[in-house]
C-alpha cells in the first residue's frame, strides 16, 4: 500500500504500534528510543503529543541516519488532567476507576520524517471514549492480567477486558489503540 | 470473564464473530447455521437485524438442544438503504464507491437464549462509520484481495485497506467487525 524504496523505522517500544503498521503491510525496522514522557502542568494535549513526538524523533535521528521514521505518543485525557502510563497495579486500578461511567478522550502526536527532502510533518489526532460502569471486581480482574501498566490510561480497547468497558468511542479507533492508521497513512503519502 | 456450566453455541459462519468471542475469552462451539438474508423493501434497519438474528436463532434451534446460543446479523445503511454482502467484485467496487467520502451506519442485531431458563433476549446496536474519500485504485487492489466478498458493505474495519479508509466511527468499534461486545457481554450476564 506505501511504495518506497527508502527504510521506514518505527521508532518506538509499543508492540501495538508495530502491530498496527504490520496490519497495513507497511515494511519497517523497529528502533526503541528512550524519551522521558513529562507533561507541563497547563501544557494543551494536543501539544503535549506533538512535542513528545518530536522529542522522540530527535532522539531517533541520533541513531538512524538515512531513511523514513515515525514516533508516536498517546496519551489519555479526562476532565483536562494528562493521564500517562500507570505507576503500579494499585495506580492502574485508581485510573480505572476513575474512567468508569465517563467519557475521556484519547491523544496521540506522530512525527513522520524522511531524511532524503528533510521534511516532517507532525500531527495529532484525538478520540473520545466512554467507559460503561465498571465495578470493583472487573477491574481489579483486569489489573491482574498485567496488562494495564504499559498502557496510557491504564486499559488496551483490544484486550479482552478492555473491549468488554467501553460503551462507544467518537473518532479514530486505532488511535485509541496507539496510532491513527488512516491519517498516519495520509501522511506517509505525501511525505515519501 | 463469563462463567457458566452450560455449554456456549455461536451459530454463526463467520470467523470475525468466532475471532471476537475468543478475544473475550469465551468457551464456545461454532455451530454454522444457514438463513437467507432478505429484507423487506420498508422495513427498518434495527427490526430487519433483529428479526434476522432470531430467524437464525430459531435455525439454530433445531439443531442444538441444550445450552446458551447467539447469533447475529450485520447489516450497513447508507442513505436509508440497506447493503448486505456484495454478490461480486464490481457489485463491491460500486459498494465501496458509494461509501467514499460519507458517512453510513452499521447495524448489528444479536440474539441469546439460554435452554434451561427458555429465556430470549434479542437486541441491536448502530455505529456510525465515515470514510474518507477513496480514489479508484484503492479500491480495485482492495477489491483484489478478495476480502470485501463476505462482508456487508464490502469492506472490513479491521481489514490492511479497511484500517486506513475510515476517518472515524461514532458508537461501539467491535459492532463494525461483526459483534458489539460489551453489549452482548452484558447481555450475558443477564441470561446465565
Amino acid at each position: 500500500m506505501i511504495k518506497t524504496k527508502q527504510a521506514i523505522y518505527l521508532a518506538s517500544k509499543s508492540p501495538r504500534r508495530r502491530k498496527l503498521l504490520e496490519q497495513v503491510n507497511l515494511v519497517f525496522k523497529v528502533v526503541p528510543v528512550d524519551t522521558p514522557e513529562v507533561f507541563g502542568k497547563k501544557e494543551r494535549p494536543a501539544n503535549a503529543v506533538r512535542r513528545i513526538a518530536l522529542e522522540k524523533l530527535y532522539a531517533a535521528k541520533e541513531i538512524i541516519k538515512d531513511g523514513i521514521i515515525i514516533t508516536a505518543d498517546t496519551i489519555v485525557v479526562i476532565k483536562g488532567k494528562i493521564i500517562g502510563k500507570p505507576l503500579d497495579n494499585n495506580d492502574a486500578v485508581r485510573m480505572l476507576k476513575q474512567l468508569s461511567g465517563k467519557t475521556h478522550i484519547v491523544y496521540t502526536g506522530f512525527s513522520v520524517y524522511n531524511s532524503v527532502t528533510d521534511k516532517t510533518i507532525t500531527d495529532y489526532e484525538k478520540t473520545y471514549v466512554t467507559f460503561r460502569k465498571l465495578n470493583g471486581e472487573e477491574i481489579k480482574d483486569y489489573v491482574k492480567t498485567g496488562s494495564p501498566l504499559d498502557k496510557a490510561g491504564a486499559y488496551g480497547i483490544q484486550d479482552d477486558y478492555g473491549a468488554v468497558f467501553i460503551k462507544k468511542i467518537n473518532g479514530c479507533y486505532y488511535n485509541v489503540v496507539g496510532l491513527p492508521l488512516t491519517k498516519v497513512f495520509q501522511t506517509f503519502l505525501r511525505i515519501i
